[in-house]
């Protein structure tokens, strides 16, 4: 019991809770939805169907608990007709129509349409209380399957219905949702007169929020970029890291850095891991990559910035040239879209069916231009653009677009850099001073990844962060990892919520974080 | 250029190196080693070898860097005899022997002899300078493979030598080294006079310790652990997600929590991702896993404590019982103990090389004892244990060596915890409410998991967060996302370093951390 996730203990708890307590909770369960259950009690006797249907005790994982769940998602005409099944589901919606009441029972991205109709084992009270369930609990449901004798375009499957015999509730909720799931769910472009729910609602609730097949397949599609990230790079020879995100300097120069009170004294939050994948390489990791939260305090209160992000940063020894790197990545790349049109066509179509955005494109060779003629492109269309100025956001969405319209992708590199617009420790170009070993990659006209080949030679580090007015004296230890022998390296550093956004092609980055963080948001 | 890697900039940062910087820069290379370089610079007319040794310019990714090189670990008697080969790596060792400079290129973890003698095309002066070059230097070496007339049994390949044709320094380390890596190699064992390298002066200079063949072979373990577990539970339909590290309360109860300053306001390091896979859970995610920083402000300076670790949390709905995640679990882990044994045998045979531990054993199925068995072995070995006390640090040592001896194995779990000594969302055991469904996960007798059912139920929930003393208003928004239908569900965390370090039979978490963090460290 140390360490690992439930150390936080108090130290005058008590021996559990007592016989008084336990019982107390069990009274209080009981109340809820009293007016139905007290009515059932009374009536029980004469109540043909009282064994099939009620509220369950809280689940403890009693003993006599066994019952056999289909899974809705397995469940086809073809494979399940007639068939008797149990299912745990949430109660979405329902409806009374005399001796009739229909719900539907959503198990995550999947609907089916239930019916229970008063007959011989099934009374009026069981159907009043099948009624009476407030939308979003949890419920057990058996009943038998049966092709429906319609489309139901509303569920998927849409071929079957569910002819009730027994409902329980499992887990309640309470009535009166704080945002409908079917608003949530509403089509971007829906002109209807019905409500739609905005972002603050959304994220106020996250915990309802996410339950709508578009955000389930968006955290799907999410780990997806993950795992074909992790799996490219394993094949590849990659070493994934761990690297420390509390630090004893604000290492890369202190602006932005969240300070963190530590013990008698303070630390600092990792504004990357930067430097920890750098010193990996110095002690001949190779090429290393890490998956993890970055944290930066800048109040930028915008579609693509948080406060809290996860970064995916690789970085890689190189033999003769920093194009090596950028190899590896683009082809990374391309095994991650390659990847996600495969194993995620159908969430992929489920996000949009909400959103509707235009399929994503990318080419075989990636495309790479430099910087230079991201410029030229720039001004042939009109755009007022310096050579050795940065990108600002505007001049980079103007620029995908000529992009996309010239090469037809959403996917491209752009390289050399400005070395004046570039952190001290990128390497300047052997030929030409005023540009660097750099590059950052682009998807839908936003930059999703900044790169570059480092300085390994700490002398000409030294001098490079002392010309960015960097205090030595806190970098110190990064610039020592670079003086036992170095080997040349190059890498760079992805946001994993904008892949995952401007894959999708959504409109803001809230939409591709779990929990998300910005200088007004910490909640829930 | 946003809120990826390369953020922090300085705005008043110059365009790039001047021509005089980067001239500046080349001499003071050039300064490095110079006594021999300028005796070599005097005598290049005469030198035969002049061209075939020296200090290469800084690597820039200059035009004409062309090398093909290849990987020591490819190169065998049997299929590199008599083939010339670049090799790149780090002058391990050397010694001078009348027209010979015998030396050792490492590269990672392999080592091959190489051998630079006086004669036609090789100068005395370019064996002196191979023989100055400072220890762990890269190096470019350019040479013939020649089956070794004897097994050289420090170097692997042994069976093979490199006759040197060309030697050039890459990047120079300065010398005397703060440890000799031939000193971190020693076995533990070893009981002759030779010097070890301390804890501290290993993670003092961490970028040098982390480069003996143990400790990269460590953290490929470590990787591999990561690798295993992410494998297994996405096999099983888990869904990998990223929950914050910034949260707004302090949301386990406020102890061992650290403060961040937040803008105008205070945010505080996430001790798990507890809340948030189990919101996750109640946002129908039905399975998660989440690897990733956690964070504990215990002043706990033990063997395996840290401030800051890796953990591997999981969180799943359950049908009947919550033995369906104590099931999930024990299967992953022998699914990480199988893939260990069989993907990185070699990497664990140099880890016992040097420290010698006992092979870990498990077994299959998983042995699963109760707290109350626990305490009857502990007492029926004449250990003091009461039934309702948790298990002291000795006491999980002495009942893992009572197991071992019993069962054979070093992994089993302890199940069904008193309810006095875990966490206020445990569920208490449905028929004794003196216990809890909650358990722990042991390897070589120390905790490697903790994990339990969580109470679903809100109104319950916020009882027994009251009877710890944890003021509601701090978990509101945690009890809240139970209010609307939560499944049943259970989970539990697992420290990284732990598992590497229990698994490998080490004796110190700091072993396993790449970077470790404890309240006397935040550097390097």
């Amino acid at each position: 019991m140390n360490n690992t996730e439930e150390e936080p203990k108090c130290s005058n708890e008590p021996k559990g809770p007592s016989k008084k307590e336990l019982k107390k909770k069990q009274k209080e369960e009981q109340k809820q939805m009293k007016v139905k259950e007290m009515q059932k009690e009374q009536d029980d006797t004469e109540d043909v169907s009282k064994d099939f249907y009620g509220l369950l005790p809280m689940h403890q994982s009693q003993a006599g608990l066994n019952n056999s769940y289909t899974r809705l998602s397995d469940i086809s005409s073809a494979s399940h007709s007639d068939q008797q099944v149990w299912l745990r589901g949430r109660l979405h919606r329902s409806r009374v129509k005399g001796k009739l009441c229909f719900f539907v029972l959503r198990c995550q991205t999947y609907m089916v349409q239930c019916i229970t109709e008063v007959g011989e084992l099934i009374s009026k009270k069981m159907v009043n209380f099948v009624a009476g369930i407030s939308k979003e609990s949890i419920i057990d449901v058996q009943g038998i399957i049966r092709k429906s004798p319609v489309v139901i375009e509303s569920c998927n499957p849409s071929d079957v219905e569910l002819h009730v015999k027994q409902v329980f509730v499992v887990s309640a909720a309470i009535p009166g949702l704080p945002l409908q799931i079917e608003d949530a769910m509403r089509r971007e472009d829906d002109k209807s007169a019905l409500s739609k729910v905005n972002q603050d609602t959304r994220l106020d609730n996250r915990c309802i929020d996410l339950r709508t097949p578009t955000n389930l397949a968006i955290f799907r599609i999410e780990a997806g970029v993950v795992k074909l990230f992790s799996k490219s790079l394993d094949d590849q020879g990659f070493i994934n890291i761990m690297t420390p995100k509390l630090l004893g300097a604000a290492s890369e120069g202190g602006a932005n850095v969240f300070k963190v009170t530590y013990f008698n004294s303070s630390a600092y939050l990792a504004q990357s891991p930067q430097l920890y994948k750098q010193m990996a390489i110095a002690a001949d990791f190779d090429k290393v990559y890490t998956i993890g939260a970055v944290f930066r305090a800048e109040d930028s209160n915008t579609h693509r910035h948080l406060t809290e992000f996860v970064g995916l940063d690789l970085e890689m020894a190189i033999s003769n040239h920093y194009h090596e790197a950028v190899n590896t990545i683009t082809s990374t790349f391309v095994e991650i879209f390659k990847g996600l049109q495969k194993e995620y066509a159908h969430e992929i179509e489920v996000v949009n069916q909400q959103y509707g955005a235009e399929p994503f494109k990318f080419l075989e060779p990636t495309l790479i231009l430099t910087f230079k003629e991201g410029v030229k492109m720039l001004r042939d269309a009109g755009w007022e653009q310096d050579d050795f100025e940065d990108l600002s956001t505007p001049a980079e969405k103007f620029l995908g677009k000529l992009v996309k319209q010239k090469f037809d992708t959403d996917f491209y590199v752009l390289d050399k850099f400005p070395m004046a617009v570039r952190p001290f420790y990128t390497m300047p170009d052997p030929d030409d001073n005023n540009y660097s070993n750099s590059y950052d990659f682009f998807m839908r006209g936003e930059e999703i990844m900044s790169g570059a080949q480092r300085i390994h030679e700490p002398n000409f580090l030294t001098e490079r962060a002392k010309s960015h007015g960097i205090e030595i004296a806190k970098i110190q230890p990064y610039i020592d990892s670079f003086k036992y022998g170095c080997p040349p390296h190059a890498g760079g550093g992805i946001g994993l919520e904008r892949v995952t956004m401007l894959y999708l092609g959504l409109d803001n980055i809230r939409k591709t974080s779990l929990f998300p963080r910005d200088p007004k948001r910490l909640q829930p």
